[in-house]
């Protein structure tokens, strides 16, 4: 597992303080010194409290000192009292901190609506801060804080050199109602020792953002509550990444890597999801038609039912592709199913193909499915993911309250 | 039951030719003589044959004699055999007709991305032509040839009166993947004895089409073969409706009222569902406001999940607000929760209200619910209708070819 206080300078820990019954609900994130940050909010009208908290100390360009993040209880929809209770969780931690609340981002996830328990934080803040540190079992409290209904812990590293310097790179997120996950709670935390300017960090999480976590997305960051947070502290020491040349490239590509693998593995932590697919469109007529197209058919209700059912409908795949919005000749649509157990052609020029369904069953069985469509339009691409529709979707969501 | 043949001079049957296992797959519905048409049509990229077909007719602004349409396979994505099977369909209920393939429309609904077995249509249309009249059994025989996972027949009838003449109004309906409607098929007939001008016709059918079953759906009619007929044949020898005077409303008035029968029992029949739920918006800034935002609530997943769990989560209706893209003050939202089991009222001016779960368990438990939301931005308003997401409706869809 991955540790969220394996960059230099940072520390991070976990634990319970009675928002859920048993399990832990605070996790707090540290920097040694001031780190840049950069973030990426939902785009929802109803912002939770926290949300527009964080939002404002990204337009000031501060630099901040750490993170504190409750599970259990979003402080969504939560009237006059949601930004109180926000900034007596930031004041809390900025105390023990020595810092001020305007260096300390808040985040919460959970059932909306209901107002959060305050007290019980401030009560159990202290005794959760002394446990900090940045050992992997550190790491691991951190990240089990600010689960809810994931099933594992999502983390990923990554280590570059920049000049003659080690940089750092890990992330943790959480989030698993992906079937429509515009309208579940995503968190992701990045840290990094990387020294770097604010604005390029803004650019870099930003365009990975868009194509990674905005692709397992249908509309966008869209809950209540959805946010990404970096902070770069630059105690790696390398020489500061102040313009888009190679130095840029590698922090780039490997912050790229790093959402990539959490957000793929909130839809393989789909809830109730068996399988995880990955859409490729290429030959879109623009990079947008692409995207909109790959998540079209990764958010279709009925093409994820079929997948879960190892069903070869690949026309609900075209029909999601037609009513996505983005544009494309049907005529020039070339489809297959690829896994580990073959591939699996299904679609020529617009013209379907006779398959044998024990071949196609075999294919579509396997937990990590391809869906290759290539258009005749232009020279763009994009990639999407979604997890299959289960029953156990179902359940988990029927009565998430209880 | 209501029957598609009871407005004067038409009639209908319905009969099985093979493309299904057992169950009639085959409806006819006649003029006896030439009626005007109008239609509404999917939205999709991706149009069936049949759908491409039938536009070019109502383009033509000419007179039609009937309609032919299958069931058990949708004639989509079906490559250049499409169009070709659908003339076939059309030529072949003519030369019975004694009319010309141009005044035939034809519809095909069932598993996509198959060739359609046009050869059993051919051999079997006429025992099916043979067998057309104008009684209830007739009615029912048509209605049943249309069908899919319908689980009920939908059909509604209204009588009216205009000038000094009875005229009479019949529908009927098929679709029950309601969970996601732009992506499963929705048919529906209409069939009046009533004389009126060919662009009131469309013109009402258009507006009755926004109102209701646009209204069930999550981006307007989009699956591959979405389609909705009027044919009006002048039998009833009213005066002809050729202005939007008092005549056109009561036309107007009945019409919608047979659309909204229709709709909404398509949304009663959901595939997988036991409840039905009203998404009532007031008091938005515009109608299209109004109605983006009833359609957010009525199609979020999370939300339909929570009716299946009788769980009053209104939080998630909150959300589905937010990013439905409509505009509100979230500060300014009333929300209810009505049905035979009593009033649940759960926000007021965007305040959270507390509320006993044994009340609010009692009224989500009734088998239609009413969510009475009222905004406080303008004076506009929107219903939209839902259905629950339930287990039933993965495992339709899991494997809905076999």
């Amino acid at each position: 597992m991955a540790n969220i206080a394996y960059p230099k300078g940072f520390i991070a820990g976990g634990g319970h303080v009675g928002i859920k019954k048993a399990k832990r609900d605070l996790t707090l994130i540290a920097s040694e010194i001031p780190a840049v940050a950069a973030g990426c909010f939902t785009k929802n009208i109803v912002k939770a409290a926290p949300v527009i908290y964080d939002q404002n100390i990204i337009n000031t360009g501060d630099k901040v000192r750490g993170i504190i993040i409750n599970s259990g209880n979003a402080n969504a929809c939560t009237g006059e009292s949601g930004m109180r209770d926000t900034l007596t969780m930031a004041s809390e931690f900025a105390v023990l901190l020595n810092a001020s609340p305007g260096e300390i981002f808040v985040c919460s996830t959970g059932v909306i609506g209901v107002p959060l328990p305050i007290e019980k934080i401030s009560k159990g803040i202290s005794a959760v801060f002394k446990s900090m540190g940045n050992s992997e079992a550190h790491g691991e409290k951190a990240v089990e804080g600010i689960m809810t209904t994931d099933t594992f812990m999502k983390t990923a590293i990554a280590d570059i050199i920049i000049g003659d310097k080690v940089v750092h790179l890990a992330g943790m997120s959480k989030g698993s109602g992906m079937i429509h996950p515009d309208m579940a709670t995503m968190l992701a935390f990045i840290t990094t020792d990387a020294a770097i300017n604010r604005m390029l960090l803004q650019e870099a999480l930003s365009t990975c953002v868009d194509k990674t976590f905005n692709m397992i997305s249908v509309d966008g960051d869209t809950s209540t509550n959805d946010t990404i947070l970096i902070l770069a502290n630059g105690m790696a020491k390398n020489a500061v990444i102040n313009t888009e040349g190679l130095e840029y490239e590698i922090f780039f590509d490997a912050l790229l890597k790093v959402c990539e693998s959490l957000a793929k593995d909130i839809v393989r932590d789909g809830e109730g999801a068996t399988k995880l697919f990955e859409v490729q469109i290429s030959g879109a007529i623009s990079e947008l038609d692409a995207r909109i197209i790959a998540r079209g058919v990764a958010s279709s209700n009925l093409f994820k039912a079929a997948m879960f059912g190892a069903d070869a409908n690949w026309g609900r795949a075209l029909c999601a592709m037609g009513y996505s919005g983005g544009k494309f000749d049907p005529a020039k649509v070339n489809m297959s199913f690829i896994s580990l157990g073959g591939t699996l052609e299904v679609m020529r020029n617009g013209n379907p193909l006779t398959f044998s369904e024990d071949v196609a069953k075999k294919i579509l069985s396997e937990r990590e499915i391809i869906i290759k469509i290539t258009l005749g339009d232009g020279q763009f691409s994009a990639r999407a993911w979604g997890c299959d529709l289960t029953y156990d979707y179902v359940k988990i969501n029927a009565d998430y309250r209880s």
